[in-house]
């Protein structure tokens, strides 16, 4: 006896052929997936707990399409799940402006990350589950169940074989995250061809040796009870996440069915209507949802969806008066709202206090603030005592029974896997409840992230990269770990913020921002040797991204710096002072910041008339937007001891002054106006 | 019976002191894997075909220690071996200058591959074994064996975790790779604690899954015997590479031995002393090599070596006699010469041809110059038909026993795995015999490569990145896919071409420089869309990177652009032109090569007098090292049709035309002078 009959079968029907006319209609995109995926999309999608009416509803179940590319396919269940998307849209679909884009995008309704870029996905759902996890051990409690959502996934053999996604899963396997249920679209077809060409392991024993159930759907194309006893069988599964292997047929239904060209390009037009004839459709109709659909997904999802949303806002109401506290903070962090003063708890320096290592001073502010930000939730990639991101009396995040921790636990061990760390937080934000995510590392190895950095700034998702040893000063470990691109290139990505603290007031700013910003991922630099506390700085001042640390009056130079060469420039200033030239001390610590500054203030930091000169013991890239010339390292670094680097390469107080009385010298007689000033 | 006996023990303890030594000397470095895997390290090394006299021989077994943090080991072994290496370098391990830096650098006589940053080693090793069968299916005769050695490599839990390292080895069971055995040091150690905090996968099963032959070595810190039975049943595999799992303990004799603590901080004097004690050496004493195992090593290693190398060079002529077109081949890849004249193969271009898009033009040129080069191995990251990487007649380097190609095969299908096709392609190189690999895939994906490109910057590995899709040019694929910051990142990473050709002899020119170029690798960014052939340019301009593609006397603006601005710049001219306003036209398509010309030249491009206006769809950092201002993309693409998001932007004549006016105007009465000149 099937749980599925013909109005299901008619629903699946309607999502394909949706799906291929937004790619006819485009003439471009991926009909290939949407094709072999819409029956499994229909099975889950129809016991999804939604409300479209409330896409950002906190318990609601997450679907994450990591092969982003199939997107047509989401736009069509959008569309019939009554998310806000109309007939129009799909029609726009991949034009400009459209609310249809190429690949989903963050911030539209019912679209819970952005993918496209493979691997990513998955690794965003493994976050996903990560604060679920999180969430429900935190605020459930015996007869109210506020969080009890499940994430899915369809995943295909591209995001399989991206290295980001091998990294996510062996964590999900060995966090035994019971929530996460991933689809493999098992289609053996990539761009080149057979899988046979390059992919022929074994994915399912690699899925068990991570420790996941992997259930095997040997007929995705068709048999929806076969799917549906698998999601059944995942959502059983509760101490290890499921994957289910579903064989399709990419582009089912399609002339071309089996073959890697209907992967990404339109299907010919014969092709469409012979596949909508096959459908019982009228072959010269197109974007058609019978009715009958339509009331079927009322009927399955919206009302139900409505129905759950009202019983979960009765039990949190019972909850708040039983538990008034925990019900507080769960609001406050449903409502995206920091707790008010939390930033009385970041500490203040002055010149008095000693120096200290930007890196010691970053866990000093995270150990302050922990307590009074529950949602913040931390770790590294097996740098914990050279990043210094955990706080003393964390609980690790961890599957109860390993006695390691628990899922209340807001310390994350993630192993040495960079990108898919980065990954995972863009997921973790995404779950909502106002999470704040950060993640150390080596400021090098952040790179190795890139992918994932990249679509939390296009996605807007304020993860933190704790990034340490951030320059030659990290010494003997050489030029294998001493950044030199690395600031620049996250400076040139648009809505990032790169901060690069001189001392602890700055390190207090820089999370300060950091935490405060709700759309702009942030890498915080910090330094492995220690840093003398800096007259002159404030939480306030450096909280505008730059600002001057010490005026002088008809200076001859300004000189601007970030982080551990600040303290160097204010002794070059006092050897130039010695010798009657008057240098402005100005400190960046945040270029995005900064730029976010009204005019009049960014050309009192960088007036006309004095000659701007920047120092940092990184590439000269990038500074030109505020300086004229630039004291930089554009080679790689070496290996020694960081005092005996910096003396080699010159990054001295008379290797600053003697290159500033250079630029003094060369733009005498010449009129000096601001980098600021633009003719466009 | 043993095959191992008293002197292997003195040089295991010998190799085990002078690494700790090394570490104690400096005060720094990684004491903990050197003592767990000194056993295993004897072991493969008194086997290897090596010949310290020629670090260079084309036929030596090659050792990667991808766990580079180990080098205090690697260091010592090559000192025992007879390399270049003297006591005084080991004593001035980690020190400013010294040969012996904080992780092992590929230009060190003896060193394969730079390591350090996790999971590279490993995937180098790939490279390394693919170019092996490679050099063999292409040489080897009936009774001519000139290439049979093999890869090795250590490996830690590190490397396991990382996502490249996950690429390259599910690509190598693929590619049934036989000729690589890596030893997995299963210390159960991390910088976090028990590898139980966050790596509980079954490594064994999966590589098992990825295909590999997998062994166990139970007590990999005394059972010699043991680890040379798994390494020759390694080496009978040939169709499987092996992963030998050694269980050691880290810091194997240290007072600390097994706790994490040993992993990265130099031990306390005392442990030092009650080490060599133990050891039976004189707790007194450093950097002892007792001469025994001077003599042990020259008998096992050095003698045999050199008389391999001399019977490999007698091989040689004698082949040379039979194969003289061959070994004529051969000789002149080994001397890394590219053959007299293969540059007459690139195709040239008058404006009177066709537009055609610069990743067409790419696939001609490969086309073109494929059976000129036989060093030359290309490939793609499951992009095959989108970057038109693949010549006609490639075979693809498959087993043969899959039917889908054979060893001697030039095209890899790497599969969707950028950043192991990054790395890959660094061990082919790696390998010797001029290798020339090319890897595609889109511009904003060589970005998920980042760690594996920076290598081949700071190694000098001349790879090249088929880079196409490289703008907004692409079109609906939308913003997950367009980049914008990442050419601004490669170039601000030393030592790295970054092309951007804007028509066939552009494209010409990049091939001709990145083939030619031995120390640098590159990146060659292509468009989707087509562009016309160019007025003015040639092969030999653009070979220098930068040139006038249009001159014009008393000029009132210089417009400099790249790739698929270049053409519109050049109508931008003609608009300006109609207003009786003159613009010299500039194409920069590498900064790279343009800032090795001679300064005069470089002045004659960028002259003094005339504002300079850049124009590149891209971000505008990095820009201002040639241009006062730029016009660029600083925020992300959109989904669209390509030419209606270019004129969104104002990428028209008409948006750069009004861009170079106002630049005009404002630098009207301003004293202009060129940014090359810099005051230091």
């Amino acid at each position: 006896m099937s749980n599925f009959s013909d109005i299901d079968r008619l629903a699946i029907s309607t999502i394909r052929l949706l799906s291929v006319d937004q790619v006819a209609a485009a003439n471009s995109g991926h009909p290939g997936a949407p094709l072999g995926l819409a029956p499994a999309a229909h099975v889950i999608w129809k016991q999804m707990k939604l409300n479209p009416k409330n896409p950002e509803w906190i318990n609601r179940d997450r679907f994450v399409l990591s092969n982003g590319h199939a997107c047509a396919l989401l736009y069509s269940m959008l569309h019939l799940a009554g998310f806000d998307f109309s007939i129009e849209d799909l029609q726009s679909f991949r034009q400009l402006g459209s609310k249809c884009p190429g690949h989903p995008e963050f911030e539209l309704p019912g679209v819970e990350v952005t993918t496209g870029p493979l691997g990513q996905g998955i690794s965003n759902a493994v976050g996903l589950a990560i604060a679920q996890a999180n969430f429900a051990a935190t605020y459930n409690k015996p007869s109210y169940t506020l969080s009890d959502s499940f994430t899915y996934a369809f995943l295909g053999d591209g995001c399989l074989q991206e290295g980001v996604s091998s990294e996510a899963c062996s964590l999900a396997g060995h966090l035994k995250l019971g929530n996460l249920i991933a689809f493999y679209d098992d289609n053996q077809i990539t761009i080149d061809g057979s899988t046979n060409v390059s992919f022929t392991e074994d994915v399912a024993k690699r899925y068990e040796a991570y420790g996941w159930e992997v259930l095997h759907v040997q007929n995705g194309n068709e048999d929806l009870d076969g799917i549906l006893e698998a999601l059944n069988q995942a959502k059983k599964s509760q101490d290890k996440p499921t994957l289910i292997k579903m064989t399709t047929t990419i582009g089912f239904g399609s002339l071309n069915a089996g073959s890697h060209s209907v992967h990404g390009s339109p299907l010919k037009p014969d092709d469409v209507k012979q596949l909508k004839t096959a459908l019982g459709f009228n072959a010269d109709q197109s974007f058609v949802v019978p009715q009958e659909v339509y009331d079927f997904y009322n009927k399955e999802i919206i009302q139900p969806g409505q129905q759950q949303n009202e019983a979960w806002n009765k039990t949190l109401e019972e909850y708040s008066a039983k538990y008034p506290e925990l019900a507080a903070e769960l609001k406050r962090r449903i409502s995206g709202e920091l707790p008010q003063g939390w930033e009385s708890a970041l500490p203040l320096y002055t010149p008095k206090d000693s120096a200290v290592a930007t890196r010691k001073l970053s866990e000093i502010v995270l150990q302050n603030i922990q307590s009074t930000l529950p949602e913040m939730i931390g770790g590294s990639a097996d740098l914990t005592p050279s990043n210094l991101t955990r706080w003393k009396e964390a609980v690790d995040f961890q599957h109860p029974s390993t006695g390691l921790g628990d899922y209340a636990g807001r310390y994350i061990r993630y192993g040495v896997r960079e990108h898919g760390m980065g990954a995972i937080m863009n997921g973790i934000s995404a779950f909502g409840a106002n999470y704040k995510a950060y993640g150390g590392t080596f400021l090098n190895f952040v790179s190795y992230a890139a992918g994932a950095v990249r679509l939390s700034a296009l996605s807007g998702h304020p993860v933190i990269w704790v990034a340490t040893h951030d320059s030659i000063g990290l010494g003997e470990d050489g030029p294998t770990h001493q950044p030199i691109e690395t600031l620049a290139h996250f400076r040139a990505l648009p809505n990032m913020q790169v901060w690069r603290p001189a001392d602890g007031n700055e390190v207090s700013a820089a999370y300060k921002v950091a935490l405060t910003e709700k759309h702009t991922p942030a890498v915080i630099a910090l330094s492995r040797q220690n840093l003398p506390q800096l007259e002159g700085s404030t939480i306030e001042k450096a909280s505008k991204g730059g600002y001057v640390l010490q005026e002088v009056d008809n200076a001859d130079i300004t000189l601007v710096s970030t982080g551990s060469e600040v303290s160097i420039t204010v002794e070059a200033a006092k050897v130039l002072a010695g010798k009657n030239v008057k240098a402005r001390v100005v400190s960046l610590p945040d270029f995005h910041t900064f730029d976010q500054q009204p005019e009049e203030y960014q050309l009192s930091v960088f007036p006309d008339g004095v000659p701007i000169m920047s120092i940092e013991v990184l590439s000269t890239s990038g500074w030109s937007k505020y300086a004229h010339e630039s004291f930089g390292l554009d080679r790689f670094g070496a290996s020694g001891k960081a005092p005996e680097i910096y003396k080699t390469f010159e990054f001295t107080p008379e290797g600053i002054s003697t290159r500033a009385e250079k630029t003094i010298a060369f733009y005498k007689n010449k009129q000096v106006t601001s980098p600021l000033h633009k003719p466009f």
